[in-house]
């Protein structure tokens, strides 16, 4: 009966990738819908991809000073109100709890869509002089958006997040503090998930309601669609002022405070997918692999067999591997393909002509590479062969983005190479002005992902209108 | 200015307890009030607490097998109304959200009070055969119930707490779970938190909303009133046949699986501050404790002892202790009474004559008692120590439960007892009759807590209404 579960039934992703996408959310079993729209259940799998990200990430904030914290989920409309920017940009994607217990509530309830609002409230009540800056905050929780079209990891109602959210003396702190975190994020991005990432400041108009500025990291899906993989917030004394926030200095002054944000989502898991997935399924970087080898015993009736792959268990994971053998009734071909829908970084094969050549097979998912390797060299091997599966996933990753980036001087020229290569990166000039912007996107289809901090020099002019350029932009089509 | 916030400000315990706990949650800062009623800020200190306690019952239910899910925080009203008994008992505290974005909904959306009808959608659509079972799932979450009096921790409107789920092919298989998970977490109050626990089950009256029987653990806290520690459900096939889940059996029959819950809660944090605080203030057990031990520099101005400190933190620390240096200005007897205030089972004393004499001053939080422990000993007395406080901690919340249970035969001797010896846990037989258990609460104002899963035998009789009795009870008023 297991049998019948077989893999192939995942559409092409060069058919479509939409479908293919959905295909392996589903069959690698990462979630399951529910009967609430746009909220999903996270199922083991996928939940442990989670829970290995929030590990290393954790460890990231906490090495960085950050210290974890726990605020309600419940937001009363006076208080989202507070910041105007703020309160324009997220009302109009809350979810609003009217009725408490049996009775109507006096004031409305708004789910958590993002927290600065009771940061800010919370701020206020402990921040007083110097002595209490910086406060350097972060929480692991879940928020609500009341998003109209929705798919699981990339845009659901609710997702799972971290949002940290830091208060300082002064500008520069708050700066520099919103730049160490865009950095972590790109080395988290580079270094857990094996997805390369331009970091850049977006423009005025796509910034973070109630932020002077907002810088992001944006990766290139394999389709060439771009994708948002974490953003990084400065606000200034805005939101200091907003909720009369004010700190005694050293000379015994009043003074506003300077405060940050910044925050990454259960999206990295679909751009874990449309980064590193191909058709035989999902292909996991090593760090956040629920499974990182699959020993997979071949004829393992025979005697001798069994054992010898419960040794190559047992040593893999006192070698500290996330390890599993799959001892199960199934063929071994059926496993093969399971474990690589799966994405599991390294099959292990074992069967009784390897056990009397004293050896193993190693395959890495992301290439199909065999190697024989010796069993007394086992640990140093999958380590190795680990680091190979990280590098190749990331170099593949690379490859897509840079066949996939386009300079461009004209808006002919974008039309034209987007038309001809595909979806990418288009790299062209910008004057600054939004209306230009507008146009771009609209005449082109592609819209401004970033002002990469990396600037380049294209041509002189901008790009729609042929004033002299102030930027260079990263534009693209962005899930 | 610091020095100004000393310790001397909390109310004596045994002149207003609930005043003496609300000061400790505020000034040891755990929680901070907030805006929202019912609903708090945990923070950092707070928070750590819960991330250690996490971080052990996470692993003890990854080594019984458990897999982390993460369902949607959103019950439709048509979902939870499914269980009858389960929708009678949630929907007078459920938070209803009835507009998303700007538009009302169609049906009302719960937030989660718990999650049974969430898991009973998820496994009808994940559970078709025998092969299939059983389910063992657990998520860490946060829910809401909408009580009308809050107290930080014990009862607030959002808590954060694990909810284990789990579906099994046979009853017998379900029903050991639920005796699995409730000596699990006795297992852990006990080695954990430094907490006795009484096991037990529940009353009819007292059960679960849905549940065929619940078990529990009882704890005593200082004040004599009982806290509920942790709770385990075993459903039967109830939720089965009300969601119409059935798996096809061996012989290919559809059958109606047996079901489980099993949760602990934030509360644990208020049963470890009302079971081991003192006038000084908290007092973590070891195993949770965000800070093991803080090293106070005597006469740190003096040469080489700053440096020396510094050394000391760096041997406990990779020694695997989580230490802190308080280097800072303030006195070091403004220190000692700060870090016994925040519970810091061991403070290490190092100034110049200790230095000379090549030892330090380990005190332990739990009796103050002051050891001279020579410097190349530090790491083995510093383990020693941690377990000596965690024994200490545990012997005398066991005396004081043993100091404060009355065995009582009659319902005169149970209000004379308490009103000579103040509140604790009285046990006394039942008849099992729940006009019995009622008029004993009436009268006596003791509640039934648990049935033991340790039966004694007190006398023939019940307590109230002189027939035979068939259970011992333990009553007690309740948190």
């Amino acid at each position: 009966m297991a049998e019948k579960k077989m893999v192939n039934a995942i559409t092409d992703m060069d058919e479509d990738f939409a479908q293919w996408y959905t295909d392996i959310v589903k069959k690698a079993e990462l979630i399951e819908y529910t009967s609430v729209k746009g909220c999903m259940a996270i199922r083991p799998y996928g939940y442990a991809i989670w829970e290995n990200i929030q590990k290393i990430l954790d460890g990231m904030f906490k090495e960085t000073g950050h210290e974890n914290v726990c605020m309600p989920m419940f937001i009363p409309e006076s208080l989202l109100e507070k910041e105007k920017d703020h309160v324009e940009g997220f009302a109009p994607e809350c979810a609003w709890v009217t009725v408490g217990g049996s009775e109507k509530l006096e004031e409305r309830l708004c789910v958590r869509p993002t927290s600065e609002t009771l940061f800010c409230e919370h701020y206020k009540n402990i921040v007083h002089s110097y002595r209490d800056l910086p406060k350097l905050y972060n929480q692991w929780v879940n928020v609500v958006r009341w998003e109209k079209t929705t798919r699981p990891f990339l845009r659901s109602r609710e997702f799972l997040w971290q949002e940290g959210h830091t208060i300082h003396a002064t500008a520069e702190e708050a700066i520099e503090e919103t730049e160490r975190m865009l950095n972590l994020y790109a080395k988290f991005c580079e270094d857990a998930l094996a997805i390369p990432v331009i970091k850049g400041r977006k423009t005025e108009s796509d910034k973070f309601a109630g932020a002077v500025s907002t810088y992001a990291i944006e990766a290139l899906m394999h389709d060439g669609k771009a994708l948002q993989a974490g953003t990084s917030h400065y606000f200034g004394d805005g939101f200091a002022k907003a909720f009369d926030i004010q700190y005694a200095n050293k000379d015994n002054k009043l003074t506003y405070p300077h405060q940050t944000s910044w925050g990454m989502t259960t999206r990295l898991i679909g751009a874990i997918i449309m980064t590193h997935g191909d058709n035989s399924g999902l292909a996991l970087p090593p760090a956040v692999a629920p499974i990182q080898a699959v020993i997979i015993p071949v004829a393992q009736h025979k005697e001798g067999v069994l054992e010898k792959a419960g040794e190559l268990y047992d040593r893999l994971k006192k070698a500290g591997l996330r390890v599993k053998l799959d001892d199960s009734e199934n063929s071994p071909g059926w496993k093969f393909a399971e474990y690589e829908m799966r994405g599991v970084p390294l099959r292990i094969e074992i069967g009784p002509k390897d056990i009397e050549n004293g050896q193993c097979v190693i395959v890495t998912r992301h290439n199909g590479e065999k190697s024989f390797v010796k069993l007394d060299e086992l640990e140093t091997a999958a380590a190795e062969k680990l680091q190979a599966v990280h590098d190749g996933l990331y170099r593949k990753a690379l490859e897509n983005r840079e066949r996939r980036t386009y300079a461009c001087t004209s808006m002919d020229e974008i039309v034209k190479v987007l038309s001809e290569k595909g979806d990418g990166f288009v790299k062209a000039m910008w004057c600054g002005e939004e209306a230009c912007e507008d146009a771009v996107k609209e005449k082109t289809g592609v819209g401004s992902r970033c002002i990469p901090l990396e600037q380049e020099h294209i041509s002189d002019t901008c790009v729609c209108c042929g004033k002299p350029a102030k930027h260079l932009v990263y534009w693209g089509k962005a899930y």
